[in-house]
């Protein structure tokens, strides 16, 4: 067992972990590791959204999503991506493309080659009929954790590190979360500033750009049932399932009285738009504090919680997992192009700004 | 709004707490102040033990509480003290005197005074036909932390600490128990050795003492709903209590799997015997860390705490509270006489001994 930051990230402390040196989890988990060489990696967010019941505008949404992941193609494109849909509380459908880059050389070239650039500061962007959004957040290896239930074929950001698992010390207790992070070996994390408009009008829905702040924080917490035997999709489906649901819906709707920007509780898809039996919740949040206040005293994430510690050292083919981040302001790009005004950082940057 | 950890017992620490500078609790709660001359409280359990079903012990029992209760009259007797009973796991009744010295000195001199080492050391003791227990434990004030959702007429070790509450920060998240207890500053506060067989056979009923080790934990955890309304009152009655028993019971009787030595969910009562609206678990626990890691993933424990955020802010008459401390092992002394064997400590000295 070991501690959840990699050797070569570990320094001396000025914050102490939750927990002491003898510490020992009640049941295992792992983390991804990845080279020493990799210092940062990118996340992009690429989203397409059309008016629910508008099945021209979702046949152009899916359209949209294809030629978003042509574009990943060649040797600057993302090391792995998923696709997804989901439904937003406005009355929309959404899908993205998830993409992960480990070199955010490559991410530039890739974003400022001219066949991307141009697709998305085309003027047809905004006349189509369709929203499209990106959000690129890249964090440095010291800000960000994962944690898996498993040791293989790690979904996420796990599926771009190259060293594979590690069983580790740091979970199962709450702050555990935080202490996964390197960051936290000197530093609270703690968010600065406001979610800005740096451009544009979200009530016109034209393009807009909100300007992020230092140490906002995103989780992304997956399950994949693909795999799963009937025993184990009965326990996913009718036990986790809806109050994972009910947590996520909470945030989604009135995550904003708690300090989450945005909940989209997403639908793993193919290229057709099929679903796919896994999912996640991404969640944008003003601070990795009020992520750790609201999971640690929310009754739907309390009730997950228990179901997790009862049935963790059981299950065969469930997967479930998580990774967190926080970035600093500069690494954060949120662009929205013919969205409703809801969609995204948009909601509670257009209140701070006020 | 303070620090739970008063200002002559701050230091500079080595261990941090768990949440940044800036956090802000939830909802307002409060912890009992004292005189810095304040360096160590004694608490004293003083139990006595009948069959369950045997009325003539059961009389003989009031009487010995009584007798004990008379014994803490004088300038050395306690600063205050709660009479409770409760049905243990074996069968068997027992009533208690909890009582609380400020002056570990005057605690020494009403101990060893003629009249009470007499009376607790005397043959009569293991054989008119009930068991006796007392349970001594001393933390110095760096030891021992309490927190209150209310202001006044503190019960437990606050009914003898002099200088009224304060608002404090350190509450509301996992964790901020350890982080009101001064210690924690500089100090994880680990178990250290095991409970150990001092004298006697536990098998045998006769004298028994048990020998404590560092660090372990005693948690007092109650509440009062003597001057509740209907509402509080069917609050706590339906909703709080159940869950709370549920928990209780698990400890009492599974409680060894999770490091509760003996957890005793007792109701006060008054001298003769009779019930009063108040009741509060004694926890016994080998370290802090373990009584952590119960409470804060225990789902019987998880759904209280939900419910008390849920109505942390609208109580009006319905007082819960708390206190938790660790002691050396050398401020520590239990000893049980003519006791089933499963009494208190005994059940994991026992344990340990092998």
């Amino acid at each position: 067992m070991e501690s959840a930051i990699d050797t070569h990230l570990q320094c001396p402390r000025t914050l102490s972990r939750r927990v002491a040196d003898d510490y020992k989890p009640p049941f295992p988990m792992w983390v991804a590791r990845a080279d020493p060489s990799l210092k940062q990696v990118v996340m992009g967010h690429f989203g397409v959204q059309s008016t629910s019941g508008d099945e021209q505008a979702r046949a152009a949404s899916l359209d949209a999503l294809r030629h978003i992941v042509a574009s990943f193609q060649g040797a600057d494109g993302p090391g792995h991506f998923d696709l997804v849909d989901y439904a937003d509380t406005d009355g929309h459908d959404n899908r993205m493309a998830i993409a992960y880059w480990t070199d955010p050389a490559a991410f530039a070239r890739w974003e400022t080659a001219a066949p991307v650039r141009d697709w998305w500061q085309a003027e047809a962007r905004l006349s189509d009929g369709i929203g499209y959004f990106r959000e690129i957040i890249a964090p440095r290896v010291e800000q960000f954790e994962t944690l898996y239930g498993f040791q293989d074929a790690f979904p996420g950001v796990g599926a771009v590190m190259d060293r594979g698992g590690s069983e580790v010390e740091e979970h199962g207790y709450w702050g555990s979360m935080r202490d996964r992070i390197p960051a936290s070996q000197t530093d609270w994390m703690a968010a600065t500033g406001d979610l800005g408009i740096a451009s544009g009008d979200p009530q016109t829905r034209g393009r807009v750009v909100i300007a992020g702040h230092d140490n906002l924080c995103l989780i992304r917490s997956g399950q994949d049932w693909e795999e799963a035997d009937a025993e184990e999709r009965a326990l996913y489906l009718d036990e986790i399932e809806p109050t994972l649901r009910a947590g996520m819906d909470f945030l989604r709707d009135e995550g904003g009285t708690v300090g989450c920007y945005s909940n989209r509780y997403v639908r793993h898809i193919d290229l057709d738009g099929r679903a796919i039996d896994q999912s996640f919740d991404l969640g944008l949040w003003r601070s990795l504090d009020l992520l750790e206040r609201w999971a640690e005293s929310h009754p739907t994430h309390l009730r997950i919680f228990v179901t997790f510690f009862r049935v963790a050292t059981s299950l065969q083919k469930l997967r479930l997992y998580h990774e967190v981040l926080v970035a600093d302001a500069a690494d954060q790009h949120y662009e929205y192009i013919n969205c409703h005004p809801n969609t995204g950082l948009m909601r509670d940057a257009r209140s701070a700004a006020r």
